[in-house]
Parts: structure tokens; C-alpha cells; sequence
């Protein structure tokens, strides 16, 4: 046996063997810190933690890589969502562009608020009915590269960035993680599907399939004899608060073991998540942060964070503080 | 240069490197016939020679592995379909196995004509009826459970055997080709979601969040405090003809660029995949092999296949000859 290992072909053969390992295995010894941007807390731990029992095989809480499902809700979880809902930005920003085509909006409510800049009288109709305006009468394909474009030009009122760098380090660090021991990330959000998936890949690693979202109704139509997809002003699925389960359950398939979300209408996500059998992970976001970003909660017109947070507790979620949590907030910081 | 390959840490190293690259790729060099099962003929080959060149980083054709998405019907195309598409012969199952909850059925059309075996009066309202009434009113992780179980009990009419042996073992190849050649699989079915989902891993490799499928409403209810998710007799989505473009936007919201099917109902399908920009496959499978399996095209009630076989040549799809190009059907043959 020894003499066969030492024979000069078998020694470097089993040499280069060894040195394959050591290429191969380099980056997972020399492994540092999975979540900088955390402050060294309880938060963090937890996290760590659980992705280390899930993951080890030793473990009784094992879960085989297919059904580590995580999903994260998007507005005010990924990206932010103050003042304004990130689309309702865009929505305003296309009715400016749009106006030009449209002169009876100068007298027309609500376009006229809009354009006059006055946000604040916009109730929900008004909110749902500029939402439909603005993302329908078009294909697919030309809606995605319009929001693609959007993204690049866009300017927040209180960072003047674009939106596309108003996205949380934190949390973009937390789904790479995730990802490195195995999970499959997915975005379960109340927004627009076909807004958030022109830029999912780029902004958080996750491509346009694994983006469940509200949608509305699609036509399929011959242009010149070639099939066309038209928006049409029609809601087609809701993905929130109940709908996120339901979204989860219709494009997945899978109960996920991990879900991440900031306000109530991630409540039901949540409590389907983590009454699952076996180890589950519920992690919510409390933007407390008034200095750095926002601080809103239980009385907050977007995002409201009232009923989840009192279910917290009793269901064992872990509550990220984000004055306390997050040494980072933006990825421009570093 | 030289001397610092020849300095004996170097050597010993590119030696282990050239070592590792030969490990990593003997299999590849030792590569067999990718499709077996296929008959040497030019289908086979036009598949190869697609998969070769969009592959290949050299080619002005090629396609980065993200955007390589296939999409596959299911009835007719990837599992049998005659002389009943297989889910409706698991609802018939299903109405005897629930009959006796059900004294009022012996009386009930059309109940009472699948409790005596007369199948050939049901019509399309009556299909529909006991889709809805054995498709529903149980929660989705329930009917995961019939659905799994009856797959392992079901027997074929022809073949006797269960529906799970009478897939096509030459689709099953395909899709492990593509797979490997980094194509990321898709089922886009007129079919349930739900029926197909618990065994499409099993059957194909293909995981539940890569099936795309009709779907009836579900709805969110809190059973002792824990929330369960319950199947309506209610459709909410038809994933056939126009609704399969249109479901791939939405569950994949990518355009695939190979699809295949084998019927009228894949038509809108192959056209939006085969009509968008750069290289493309559509591939349509017609049954012509009585003997072996069933011979059916333009006057079949089920899976017909009439405008796509005529719309075949003008759109360069590729026509599958069972007869002629599969030398074996079914996995078991073997």
C-alpha cells in the first residue's frame, strides 16, 4: 500500500489531488465575515444559526438544498419605500413624460395634482387609476425597457440617487448568503411584477422567474403576424397579504423554510412560513432609522407595521432593529 | 518564463492543474450519445446542431445560460395522453373512490355514467364538472397526497401499467441534455398545476416552481390558528393555446427560445417562442405509431393536432415522426 503510494506517478497524482482540494476548497477556509454590514447582535446570530442547522446534514433540522425556499418581500424590505412607493415614483414620473400627449390632464384630477406636484391629495383610487394609465396599452417588452430606463434616471427627493442605489446592503449581503449555503431566493412583493423584473438581477442577484408580484391581466396579439404581449389596465393577481401565500403556493409550488418582510401585508407570508413542520425563519424589518432613513410603523400610510409586529413574539419572529442592526445602510456608504 | 515553469513548485503545480483540468473534463471527452433513444435522423441531429451552436461562446448565435429557457406541453409531449388525458382518468378514479360519500351519484349525470364505465357520453361541460368537484375542497397539501398516491396505484388501459412508466423516454433524454447544456427546463401545460407538480421531479427532473399550469383559485383560511391554503371550484388561470404565452410571461417572464409540443394547443407557444430574435427551436411531435402507441392528428378530439402541423414549415418547426425517429417509447422498454 505505502510502496504503491509512493510509486512516482501515484505520488503525484495523489499530490495533485491534494492540491485540487486546497484550490478548490481555498475560499471556504479562508471564509470571513458572510453579513459585514451587521452589527455583531442577536439578529445576525439567529440568522447564522439557522442557515448552519438547515444546512448540516448531522442535523435533525436538515433541509435538502430543493426546499430551501427564502422569500423576501421588496418595498421597504430591499428597496425603500419612503416618501413614496418606489412605482408610485415611476407612475408619477411617466404621467409628467406622458403629458405632452395628454393636454386635458392639465384640468383632469387626478393628473392635475400630479402634475402641479401635489402628492399628498392622492387617495388609493386616485393612486390605482395613474397605475393603470401608465403601465398598460403597451407590450411587455417595451413596458420593461421604459422601467429599465426609468431606473437609471430616477432621482429620490431625499438622497437625490437613483432609486436603483437606494437598496439595502444589509440585505442584498443576508440573500447572497443565503444563496452561498443553497437556498433559492425569491421576491414575493405586493409591487408590480413586471416593474421589479428588469432589474431584480442586477440590483439583488435574483432573475426575472423567481420574482412573484401583482400583475395585470396580458393579451396575446398578432402585430404583423407576430404574437405581441399587451398590458392591459386589469388586474390579473394581488400579491399581497393573503395573495402572498397564495403567490407562493401558485408560481413555486413549496412552502418556503425562510421568509423576510417590513409591514402588514407580510403578516400572512410569515405565519405560512413558520407554521410549517420542521425549522422555519421569520425574519421582519422595523425602520427606525429616522436619521439614516425613515422611522415609521404602526401609523405609517406605507408600510405599516402594526398587526406583525405584535405577532412577533408569540410566533417566534426575529425583529431586525435598524438603528441598532445595520452598520450600513446603502451599498454607496462603502 | 521557462525557467519559472521549470522551477520544480511550479512545475509540480502545473502539473496538479493540468491533473485537475483533465479529472474535471474526462467526462466530457468520454461523451456518449446525448439522445439514445433517438433514431440517427435529422431531428436528432437539428437538435444537436441547435443546442451545439447556441452553446458555443464562438457563435454570433450564442445565448448566455440564463436567457437558455425551454418550455415542454405535458399531455401527448413529455407523458401519454390517450385514450383519456391522464388527469382525467385519475378524476374518474377519483369520482368512483368518493362515491360511496356520495349515494346521490348513482342517480346524477354525469356521475352515473362513470360509475358504469360509459365515458364516451361525457362532454366537455361534464369533464369540467368532475375536474371541479374532485379537484377541490381540500387544502393543496392534501390534494399533493391523492394526486402522489394515485400515480402509484393508476393502471393504463393499453399498457397496464401506472401512468407514471408511460412517459416518453426520448423527451426524458432531451430534457437531460438541455439541462446540461445549462437550458433551465420548463413544463407549460393546459393541465392542472397542482396534479402535475408532486411528481414532475420524479418523472423528468423538472422541480414544482418550473411547472407552469392551469390553476383553479385558492383560497387563504386559518384552521386552528394555522393557516392552510384550500383548493375552489373555480378556474383562475388556463394555461392553453393563448394563456401559454401569456403564463410564461408571467411565471417566467422570459421568452423561452425552444419549445416543444404536440398539439393545436402549443401552436401560440411555438410561435412566440420561435418569432423572437436570434437562433430558436420549436419542436412538434406527431403521433403516428399505432402499434407501439397511438396514431391521432386533425380529427382527434384529444391532443389535436391540425393548424400547427400546417403552420409547421412556414415557421421551420421541427416535426417529430414517433414511427421513424424514437427507437424506444417508453422507459421500461429497456
Amino acid at each position: 500500500m505505502i510502496q504503491k503510494i509512493l510509486n512516482p506517478r501515484n505520488l503525484l497524482f495523489s499530490i495533485s489531488i491534494i492540491i485540487c482540494i486546497f484550490i478548490i476548497t481555498g475560499d471556504a477556509i479562508s471564509e470571513t465575515d458572510p453579513l459585514p454590514s451587521w452589527n455583531d447582535r442577536s439578529v445576525k446570530n439567529y440568522i447564522i444559526k439557522f442557515v448552519e442547522t438547515v444546512t448540516n446534514p448531522e442535523s435533525n433540522d436538515f433541509v435538502k438544498p430543493e426546499d430551501r425556499i427564502a422569500t423576501f418581500d421588496n418595498d421597504g424590505n430591499l428597496w425603500i419605500e419612503q416618501p413614496l412607493y418606489t412605482q408610485l415614483a415611476f407612475a408619477i414620473d411617466r404621467v409628467k413624460a406622458m403629458a405632452p400627449d395628454h393636454p386635458e390632464w392639465k384640468t383632469t384630477e387626478p393628473y392635475k395634482a400630479i402634475l402641479e406636484g401635489n402628492y399628498s391629495s392622492l387617495d388609493k383610487k386616485d393612486l390605482l387609476e395613474i397605475i393603470a394609465t401608465t403601465h398598460s396599452g403597451m407590450t411587455t417588452e417595451d413596458f420593461e425597457l421604459i422601467a429599465s430606463a426609468w431606473f437609471k434616471t430616477s432621482k429620490h427627493p431625499k438622497y437625490k440617487r437613483s432609486y436603483s442605489e437606494l437598496i439595502y446592503k444589509p440585505m442584498v449581503e443576508l440573500l447572497e448568503y443565503l444563496r452561498a449555503n443553497g437556498f433559492k431566493t425569491y421576491i414575493v412583493s405586493g409591487g408590480g411584477i413586471d416593474f421589479m423584473r428588469p432589474v431584480t438581477q442586477e440590483l439583488y442577484g435574483i432573475p426575472p422567474e423567481q420574482v412573484v408580484g401583482t400583475s395585470v391581466v396580458t393579451k396575446y396579439e398578432l402585430r404583423d403576424g407576430k404574437p405581441v404581449l399587451i398590458k392591459m389596465p386589469e388586474i390579473f393577481f394581488i400579491d399581497d397579504k393573503e395573495g402572498k401565500p397564495i403567490g407562493i403556493q401558485k408560481f413555486i409550488g413549496k412552502r418556503p423554510i425562510f421568509a423576510s418582510g417590513n409591514s402588514d401585508g407580510d403578516y400572512e407570508m410569515l405565519l405560512w412560513t413558520t407554521t410549517g413542520p420542521g425549522k422555519r425563519f421569520g425574519l421582519l424589518l422595523h425602520h427606525d432609522d429616522a436619521e439614516r432613513e425613515y422611522s415609521y410603523d404602526r401609523k405609517s400610510h406605507i408600510g405599516k407595521l402594526d398587526k406583525a409586529l405584535d405577532a412577533a413574539g408569540k410566533n417566534k419572529w426575529v425583529v431586525i432593529i435598524m438603528k441598532n442592526d445595520w452598520k450600513t445602510i446603502f451599498p454607496y456608504e462603502n
